[in-house]
């Protein structure tokens, strides 16, 4: 049995050992081993792949004795992460398409190891590109006055599919708090800036004015602050005076669909760990 | 005689074909063309490089009738370059050397066509450096009480030595308003970060701060709000969590010193154009 | 009408004042050129957008007088294209389905100002991608006995369809020098290395066997000479000892199809000339 | 005492346990681990940072026990080294000046933690910078005839000096295998190209002539094969029709300064280790 195990604790010393002992006697092989120490706040963290061949070898099992042997005494926050089932991802879109695009084609191709249960909008213009890709949509308008119920709709459509994680792939409507508690380092969202450059509505129009000489893409995990949570991933492109907003635009499409598409493996892989409101990403 | 030409002036029909022929008939030969048209402010940019070889080609009769029979019915502004002398280039810097020492060594090499009169420094840290390269260095501390006096001495140097632009190579402290009207778009400053993300004081800090998986450098011309002027050039190098601040500080190092030089070169060749806080950078 | 115009000839002064005379002696307006001179060819290149307004405009008549007046004397070749009508864009692919995929989600979203009349593979495995997106997908098998016949069906496809140009989207056959002949520098292919190293099969195999810390691909026109032709567009990413050959290819997906797209715009904008096997690239 | 141990073996469970098992039980405590495996060729690398607080700590002890206790059974290839005394590192030079500027700079500024007993060139052009920086400059120049006077003499000079590792900062000779043998893996040269793209003589030449897109540098350790040794580093830069020879230049010299600088001081940090002809960067 191939697993993921992610740990943070107060750093000291031993605990590498420690949890490789342990993994040992459990008669795993730890096949991949990433370890990182925050010096500036003493966190320890650490991610290992082990895979587990005894025939009756119990996760359960393994689970209380590391709780009890391990987690305990370290003060460890941990998880234990099995290859299958996929994890089931929501899309979450508004009126642009290349996100969404980029998004199911790899899913079509198997680049993308999740299934994805339905596609939620708050508008009915990319309704087409679900049925190409033969997915449910859902269209779910957001108002002033609706806003509660279709937060409500939204909620149990995620908990009646069994939603692991959501993508916000150019979804332009703010996430509720209510969803995010219930998310939490769970929602992945495109930001068209190098943030925290032109946070906020318009960042190419910010950025054309402001005459920049490099344009970039945040994908960043969803806090109650706006544009303001932790970075997962983050790529620039060259611009000049010879490019007009428009074409910003177009450059920043392919910036988006790559740095978001990167963002959603990095999180499929569980090679994202969250501390301090900044990400450490595991290679 | 090799001219570089600089025109801008409100976007209308015929101009290009208005200067070329003007230029022609002064038996200059164009050799390279570039050419801008700002359609949001709807301002015509041109960069001309012109060859007259006749031998009794005048610059002044040039200038008298390209003002009189184009610049002044077109609304220009313009400036006529020769390739000769090599501006002045004065050098500001404090206690770091990394900018000063790559500045110095392209300069012993030749690949910056400046002349560099003198540096000024308000510590006494980098005159062994000066020294190294047999450079004249003036140290002209700042205070509070002798901020004044600091900039009389500051103004004094620039006029005698009939100083063209100046270079603030990691130089920290503010410009004084009487310098920056002196030289408009002509002191280039180096920010350590990539604006207008973490303008002021310690960028790399607040990139740390903020988990950022990019960081950049910026240079521009020096305007009376801090970090806000007309951007040249800026370049971006990767972080990951694994780094330090003191990497970010090293990283950034290299990234500075790049692309303050390629500022230098883009002003010293003339390629730069300013207008509304933003630059056309010719090719 | 809005116009672009190519231009290239052994250098001399005046031809910018010759052309933009003779456009504005036609009332027109130049609203962007872009000029470059090879200085060891000593040949000149320009390109220039042009927007002649008034009624009774006869491209025929312009097109005369420009061969006589100007083409003639300065030994130009030179083109003349009109905005409308769109291109037609041939798409020929493989198994491999992310440039495809890439190019016409563009496509459906309007971001490539071109028509494509269809498809045509060596297998039938995309052909439900065709469907997608509700275009004619020929299947051509190529094998040795079937190369000549799967020619003509080829050439006669384009020639039906009047096809202006060819996109290789992954296409793992060569090309063969009849339909070459048939398109100059009309063939745009996408090789998935960072060219001249690694040309050939496999690639990403090479490059990993190599141990290279960089990948790229390269989008070139294609000629008789195996992954020769003239470069058109190139990128790069970052790799290192943790990635596997699979990692390669992952990755390199990624740079394919922005590169593909990038270079496909480039070529349906007009912004591309080919001189002694390389390309000018206008801005 | 602060170490880093590099180990390198044939792949198998448990050696992750076994080895920092081991450090704990010499009450070390390891402060940083980077490790890797080769699943191609079945190879497993590690680095440790470790830190040895005892008071009566004997390194001597550690590396027996290390040997009887691991080593032998695991088959392993392993190191420990000391961060102090810094490595003492050589520099070989012709006529540009630019790497070795930029690596004197940082030298001078303390960001190399090395020692540099001498240079040595085959031209005299470089001793000012030499001597600016107060370093012995042994000038020995290379002839067919004077060959291999010319290698005792430096064999002699790297010895007598305690050399440990080379840098070749743009040296244009040959290094002979008599030198390669006693320093494997342990002479670093700067390659003005995007190595395997245009290895031998000229490659900005070649570059151009190609009508490449990109240009790059690689730092790779030398190997009797000229310009196949395993890639340490490479970076890449943008460079299009615009760009002369002569501006390849200027341009890659700001990339062949950053990636030797950067080699280096992964060498200096025990960041590398080679296997295949390949190298494992660790971060």
């Amino acid at each position: 049995m191939k697993t993921t195990i992610l740990i943070h604790c107060t750093d000291r010393s031993g605990i590498i050992n420690a949890v490789t002992g342990y993994i040992h006697r459990k008669e795993g092989n730890v096949i991949y081993l990433d370890q990182h120490v925050d010096k500036e706040a003493n966190v320890f963290f650490m991610r290992l792949e082990s895979d587990f061949e005894k025939e009756d070898f119990s996760i359960q099992d393994f689970e209380n004795g590391f709780q009890t042997e391990l987690a305990d005494s370290y003060g460890m926050e941990w998880s234990i992460h099995q290859a299958v089932p996929k994890p089931k991802m929501a899309l979450f879109v508004s009126k642009y398409n290349h996100c969404l695009y980029d998004l199911l084609s790899r899913y079509h191709s198997g680049e993308l190891e999740v299934e994805i249960p339905f596609i939620i909008s708050n508008h009915n213009d990319l309704r087409p590109i679900a049925e190409q890709f033969d997915l449910p949509y859902h269209h779910i308008p957001v108002t002033k006055d609706s806003k509660k119920e279709a937060e409500n709709k939204q909620l149990e459509l995620l908990k009646v599919n069994g939603v692991d994680f959501i993508v916000l792939a150019r979804y332009m409507q703010i996430v509720s708090p209510r969803i995010i508690d219930e998310y939490p380092n769970k929602i992945i969202n495109i930001h068209h800036s190098f943030l925290p450059a032109f946070a906020g509505a318009k960042p190419y129009h910010a950025a054309f004015e402001r005459g920049v000489k490099i344009i970039g893409a945040t994908s960043h995990y969803v806090t109650e602050e706006l544009d303001a949570g932790p970075i997962i991933e983050q790529d620039v492109t060259a611009v000049s005076h010879t490019h007009s907003i428009k074409d910003f635009i177009a450059k920043g499409r392919d910036l988006e669909k790559i740095v978001l598409a990167r963002a959603v493996k990095l999180h499929v892989r569980r090679k994202t760990m969250v501390y301090n409101n900044k990400t450490v990403i595991f290679s």
